[in-house]
C-alpha cells in the first residue's frame, strides 16, 4: 500500500480538487466519504481509490486492496471530508456513464437546485423500481457530495444521465413515452385520474419556479396532488416520490 | 415607530439569544426571516415584533403596524439572520400553544433529528389536512429555524404539540386512536393492506434507529411501504409523506 503523509502532496491536491464540479466533470471522478458509501461503491464497481487513515486500518480490512488503497493522515482525510467529524475513510468514484437505452419508467428532473431534494428522489427512484434518471443539464450536479450523501449510495445503483432537456425528450417522444409533467395548474390533472402507459417518464420542475416551457411543451399530460388550500405546494422530493410510489409497477 | 441602530442594544441582543433553543423555550418565541414567512405569521396572528432595514421600509408597508416594528441597520438584520444575504425583514413570532383535543388524523414525530425532514413532515400534513402533530420531547426543536424554513410556514398553520411520547400514547389510547406505527420488520403490514380507521394517528421514527420500544409497544398496526431490496429505506420525510397521502381523507 502506497502512504502518503503530506497535505502538499500533488495526489492529494488532485483530489481535493473534485470537491469542484468543473474538476469532476473533467475527470469523471468523484468523493465519497464514510463506509457505507465506499462498500456501495465497491459493490458497483466503481470505486478506483480507496483513503484510509493510518489509525483506522484495521477496521477496513476486509475492504482493503494493496493496490487501490492509499494511506494518509487524519488531516489528510479532514482536508478531503465535508464533515467536521469524518469517518476516517474516503473514496474516489468513478461516474456512470453508460446510457441505458431499455428502460420502461423513467424519472425527470428540469432545473432542481436542491442537492438534498435531488438525492432524496434518487433514492425514492431506487426504491420503487425506476429504471433510470434523466437530469437537465441546468439541474444541480448529481455527483454533489450533498447528493451523493442524501441518496444513501442509490446513485451507484440506478442509471443517471445528465442531457439537454431538448434531447431528453426527442429520446422519449421516439421510444414512445408518456411524458407526465408536474405542474399546479388549474387545468392539470389529479394525479388521482391520471391512467398510466407501459413505458412513462415523470417530470419534476424547479423548486421555485416548477418546470420549464419545453417540459410543458412535450407533456403528454400534466398532472397535480390533490391537497388542501391551507399551503401552496409540496416540497419537490416528496412530491416526486409520491407520483413514483403512486405509478410504480404493481400499485394498486 | 421605534428607531434601533446599534448591535449592543439589549433588545437585539435579546432577539439573537432566540438563536439558541434555551431561550426560545424560555420566552415563548422564535425568530422567521423574509417576507414569507412574515406574512404567514401575520395572517395567523402570531406576529410579535418586525424588524424591518431602514433601507426598504418602503417595500413593507402594508404590512408594518406601527406600533409592533423596529426599523434597524442592515447590520442588525445580519446578526439576526440565518442566511448570508437575508432579506431586510426579520420577524418575532409566538409558539402555539394551544394543545387542540378535537382532531382525527395525527402525526406523531418519535425522536426525528434532522429539521429539513421534520419542516417537510409538517408541509406535508398540512397539505394533506392531518389536524394535529406530536413531538416527541427528544425530537429537533420545531421552532430552530432550519425547521421553520423546510416547513414553509406550514407551522404557522397546523396545531404542532411537544409532549413525552407516554403522555402522547395516553391521550390517543383513551380517545380510540388506531396508532400506526411504521418500521421495517419483517412482519410489518404493508401499506397497501392496511383498513384505517376514522380516527389514527401515524408514527415515524429516527433517521438511523427507526421508531422507540415506548411506539412499538402502543402500535395497533405496524406497517412498511412496499419497495425494491436494492434499498434499505426511503427518506423519513418521503415515507410518512406517503402514508400520510395513501390514507388522507377521500382517498381512493
Amino acid at each position: 500500500m502506497r502512504v502518503i503523509k503530506s497535505l502538499q502532496n500533488e495526489q492529494i491536491k488532485y483530489y481535493a480538487r473534485l470537491k469542484e464540479k468543473k474538476y469532476r466533470d473533467e475527470t469523471g471522478l468523484f468523493l465519497i466519504e464514510g463506509e457505507h458509501l465506499v462498500r456501495m461503491a465497491i459493490e458497483a464497481n466503481c470505486l478506483v481509490t480507496l483513503l484510509v487513515a493510518e489509525e483506522d486500518i484495521e477496521n477496513y480490512l476486509d475492504i482493503i486492496e494493496e493496490d487501490k488503497t492509499i494511506v494518509v493522515t487524519e488531516s489528510i482525510i479532514n482536508k478531503l471530508s465535508f464533515t467536521k467529524t469524518p469517518q476516517n475513510v474516503i473514496g474516489i468514484a468513478k461516474q456512470n456513464i453508460v446510457d441505458k437505452k431499455e428502460v420502461n419508467h423513467v424519472l425527470v428532473l428540469d432545473t432542481l437546485q436542491d442537492p438534498g431534494n435531488v438525492g432524496t428522489l434518487i433514492r425514492s427512484a431506487l426504491a420503487f423500481n425506476y429504471d433510470k434518471i434523466y437530469v437537465s443539464e441546468s439541474t444541480v450536479d448529481v455527483y454533489n457530495e450533498k447528493v451523493v450523501r442524501a441518496s444513501q449510495g442509490a446513485i451507484f445503483k440506478i442509471n443517471i444521465v445528465k442531457k439537454g432537456l431538448k434531447e431528453i425528450y426527442r429520446f422519449l417522444s421516439n421510444n414512445d413515452f408518456q411524458i407526465i409533467v408536474t405542474s399546479l395548474t388549474n387545468n392539470s390533472l389529479y394525479l388521482e385520474e391520471l391512467k398510466s402507459k407501459d413505458k412513462f417518464a415523470i417530470v419534476l420542475g424547479n423548486e421555485g419556479n416548477g418546470v420549464s416551457e419545453e417540459s410543458l411543451k412535450n407533456a403528454s399530460n400534466i398532472v397535480k396532488i390533490r391537497m388542501s388550500d391551507k399551503i401552496d405546494s409540496l416540497n419537490v422530493a416528496v412530491a416526486g416520490s409520491i407520483i413514483m410510489y403512486r405509478l410504480m409497477e404493481g400499485y394498486k
